[in-house]
């Protein structure tokens, strides 16, 4: 039976094998809730930069830049790190270059490990048939907020663990706990949100649709994989 | 009003400024539930070492030695890292030199805090009610195992701010998931704990009573403290 584990902040990745795992990172406020709205509305490529300033000089390159610093856009950028951007089909067949605050950084610690995914509540169930299909343990990753472990992201993970169920046998203790913080909330997840500490700085932006947004299970099947720099959809 | 922060393992602890905090270490299974077992059953004063080999040279000074290893007592030692040890009385007005494969560590990692104190089930109200009356904002943290979330520590921690209840303002969003995970299993603890990783490792040793002991809430009122470099129970 395959393993899974999950990984509540990037600062715990070090204690984690990833060379033989597929691991699933996940930002749900909002970087991979936005790459995945992305990849479901036509978006073709997506490069992700820790850096903003490596981010920006993909412009020249034809690139939309998209990114945020503390949850606001970054001055200069096309796009911010809002998944709404993405419905119009504006940016369809484009390449996109983005940075964000959690989730760029967690994927560039990924890198070594033998696969890596973007995982969103938006393509819950895809995520989980991709991986029951593939060889291999998982890790899920949680990018969490500076560090510190979130509700949200500790939230999908424990739905992820929840939908695979019988097909995965635990590694530590933390996809009991993820599966159990999600199963006592998964009827109200908005409400049992709205007072933690990344939604509350969250709402004085004025991004209320966009929680909402990011809370919806299941409104994609795309899965994006990343393979060597940049990040596409599985084939 | 006292905020309250949870910090879910060691390795996160640089995160967290400690030196204006009152910090409530937990190490369930079973350090800290030995402690404060030890101190209500009349040892004087208890020493934590990191090192094994500078706990065992203690035994010269005229302490008890007590300590494991991956959860078994260590070679040479008076006693492994059960509370049941204490039970008889035959500590009493002892003094014990101590190292535990978490717990010790977790300890050493808080000495710049402004206060360090113990918390355990076994001593749940106790502590409660010692940091309604003292002034200053609450850290607690969880010795995990080996750097990684556990199950046992994050469910005091919830416990613990579930408790203090009213009392408090959070941090990041750890008291919340600490909270919830509480409130979802407290009455059912020893059932849902019976399939966590740690568990299970320390079934292997036959040591069920022990689990069983350090799950029990508020048998005991003493709240140890660290004051310079040794614990003893506040008056």
């Amino acid at each position: 039976m395959k393993k899974i584990d999950v990984c509540v902040s990037p600062e715990l990745l070090h204690l984690y094998s990833l060379e033989d795992k597929i691991v699933v990172v996940t930002d749900i406020l909002r970087a991979t809730s936005c790459m995945v709205t992305a990849f479901a509305n036509g978006v073709k490529e997506i490069k992700t930069f820790a850096n903003a300033e490596q981010c920006r000089s993909m412009k020249e390159k034809g690139y939309v830049i998209a990114g945020e610093r503390n949850g606001s856009m970054i001055e200069g950028f096309d796009l911010g790190n809002s998944p709404l951007h993405y419905l119009s089909g504006a940016f369809e067949n484009k390449n996109v270059a983005m940075t964000t605050t959690n989730g760029t950084m967690a994927i560039e610690a990924s890198r070594r490990a033998r696969e890596v995914i973007i995982g969103s509540f938006l393509n819950l169930t895809a995520v989980a048939d991709y991986l029951k299909k593939k060889e291999g343990d998982i890790l899920i990753l949680c990018a969490g907020w500076k560090g510190k472990v979130n509700l949200e992201d500790t939230l999908y993970a424990g739905a992820l663990v929840y939908v695979l169920n019988e097909n995965v046998s635990f590694g530590c203790d933390a996809p009991q706990l993820a599966r159990t913080l999600y199963q006592s909330s998964k009827d109200h997840l908005g409400e049992y949100l709205s007072t933690s500490s990344h939604v509350r700085r969250l709402k004085k932006l004025n991004i209320q649709k966009d929680i909402e947004f990011c809370l919806q299970h299941d409104e994609y099947d795309v899965v994006p994989v990343l393979s060597n720099d940049k990040i596409e959809v599985a084939v």
